[in-house]
């Protein structure tokens, strides 16, 4: 889909809702819906006629080369050049993102205008994945599995989890990754009790439970994936906990299928922690899209009534955490299809037991 | 100073202002008060009585651990907490940053609450920068000079932007950064024009301008340099430019001292520019703070009528930029003091002819 046929389904949206247009001020949204990869610029969607950019002085040539179907203007002041456009009727401004004070001044400078809020739009379309995007995604995810199954060859033991974490970065870049998608979480031993935790100096060693959470970015589309594997022999108590992850991840893949309600894959997955007496120990979030955005709409919860369309790309990411000990997440991008999930990340998700 | 020493300056201004409290939902200001470095979480901070920190559960042990003198509380609705907590009487919100659908919904579960806009209250505090902060700025430049003067050892010619952008970064990181503190910008040739340029597989080849801003990262401080070189021997052009930007620097430079007025700088450096007929190719911005974010109060422009505090940090980047030509960037991190301002990237500003 040309970005020029994205800001088509945006248009018919805002015909639909009988509003005059939409100021688009969150730049991964101009993004979407022109392809400018800067990092300052505005999209002002009117339902009719043509989309106007507007960015400064430094995106000057780079607006060009990126956006040659889309007017723009350039200038320092981008809200009050989106207030001279969308000047009168009712018009949709991003309120989930826009400041207050920004809010406050696009009304000041465009007084016969009513602004509602754009009720998350863009996010909305962003949801269903083109053709380009899957290509993307499952390149940043192959890469990331490619690199990550590499670096499972080499020896962990005695390394620090700042060094393999950038050794895996490095194996990202060298697959061919424009960046790196997000900080590499790797947390060994104690430190993979922590949902969230910043790659320190300590050094792997036997026995411990390391946890990776890390993906490759390409075109601007990340990949997320969790592994958790252990260094020598595992122990039971390793052994039942990252049974009982995998056995949730696999129970709240299975509900990933177009129509499907988004609230099931959250019962199944929880469900089956609740079997097992391990639920309160999953502290996280189950799940969510992944895109241009590394966190993007959908986001998977136990209230989330929507239904999946064909061709969103989401993650499941059960885990357990047992503070002081341990922990682990097994964590896919995944493809929802009219049959069943297609996994991205499809490196194994057994307990590895690495040298 | 401590946080604890920040939140009490705090407060101290909120007492002069007259208001019972704010509410500090923007991330970096967060940490600046409390040092949590994750990627969720607000303070409230009222005129009197101890603050609150808020924040999910996958921050549990790590608020513990970095913020053993904040009270804390764990939860998903960080918005619901802060309203409780700042229910009655008048508060600041941070305007400036917070979403408007946020504000509305604090505004909506504190209903007794009269919310002001903070005026970058933190965002103020944080423009004169303490010890502990001078030292890691200090750090982050010094890592930063280091790892580009390594570079310019090794051959150039032949290798990628991309390649060579990485190797920066890689010397970075092995010299003790904690991470790029952004995407480094290294651009030859003709793309040396385009103010901020993303790497690509351009080759390098003699007769290329090359020009990379860069910057490591220390502790959450970043560093903020740019330096332009030559392959193989300088035209006339190239030097012409170089010596036009260095002088303007130079100029800018010298007008950041404790107690000037901020537009002079920005006077001083234009001047110099127009004087050699060269500010009309001058199209970005000339300086910002730098510290917790790389882009911070205060920022360098024409019309800024306030003064310069000593301890305050920020950068001095004239450029010149010809568009399908080439460029040049000359820019430090400098440290206000009483006296001359203390350039903390040391590396030479002379047009080197590389290789």
């Amino acid at each position: 889909m040309t970005t020029a046929e994205r800001r088509e389904r945006l248009t018919a949206v805002l015909a639909e809702r009988g509003i005059d247009g939409v100021v688009v001020t969150t730049l991964v949204n101009v993004r979407y819906l022109t392809g400018f990869t800067g990092s300052n610029g505005a999209l002002v969607v009117p339902r009719e006629g043509a989309a106007v950019f507007l960015t400064d002085g430094r995106y000057r040539d780079q607006a060009a080369a990126e956006l040659p179907d889309v007017e723009h203007q350039i200038g320092r002041d981008l809200l009050g050049a989106a207030a001279a456009l969308a000047a009168g009727g009712t018009w949709a401004a991003e309120t989930h993102t826009l400041s207050v004070d920004s809010h406050a001044r696009l009304s000041e400078l465009a007084p016969t205008t009513t602004f509602v809020p754009a009720d998350r739009v863009v996010e909305s379309l962003r949801e269903v994945k083109d053709d380009a995007e899957i290509a993307a995604l499952r390149r940043a995810c192959d890469i990331s599995t490619r690199a990550l199954e590499s670096l499972l060859q080499g020896p962990l033991a005695g390394r620090t989890e700042r060094a393999v974490a950038r050794d895996l970065e490095n194996r990202m870049l060298d697959l061919g990754a424009e960046a790196v998608g997000f900080e590499t979480i790797l947390a060994a031993g104690e430190n993979s009790a922590i949902p969230h935790h910043s790659p320190t100096d300590r050094i792997l060693a036997d026995g411990d439970l390391v946890k990776i959470d890390f993906g490759a970015r390409v075109d601007g589309y990340h990949a997320d994936c969790t592994r958790t594997f252990v260094l020598g022999r595992a122990d039971d108590w390793q052994r039942e906990i990252h049974a009982a992850v995998k056995e949730s991840q696999a129970a709240g893949l299975v509900a990933l299928r177009e129509g499907a309600v988004i609230a099931d894959s959250y019962a199944a997955a929880t469900s089956s922690l609740d079997a097992v007496g391990w639920l309160s120990a999953f502290t996280t979030g189950l799940g969510h899209g992944v895109g241009l955005e590394i966190h993007e709409d959908p986001f998977i919860g136990p209230s989330q009534t929507g239904k999946l369309a064909s061709r969103t790309v989401l993650t499941m990411e059960p885990g357990i955490y047992v503070p002081g000990r341990g922990g682990v997440r097994i964590e896919d991008t995944v493809l929802v299809t009219t049959g069943a999930p297609e996994v991205l990340t499809t490196m194994t998700k057994d307990l590895l037991e690495i040298g």
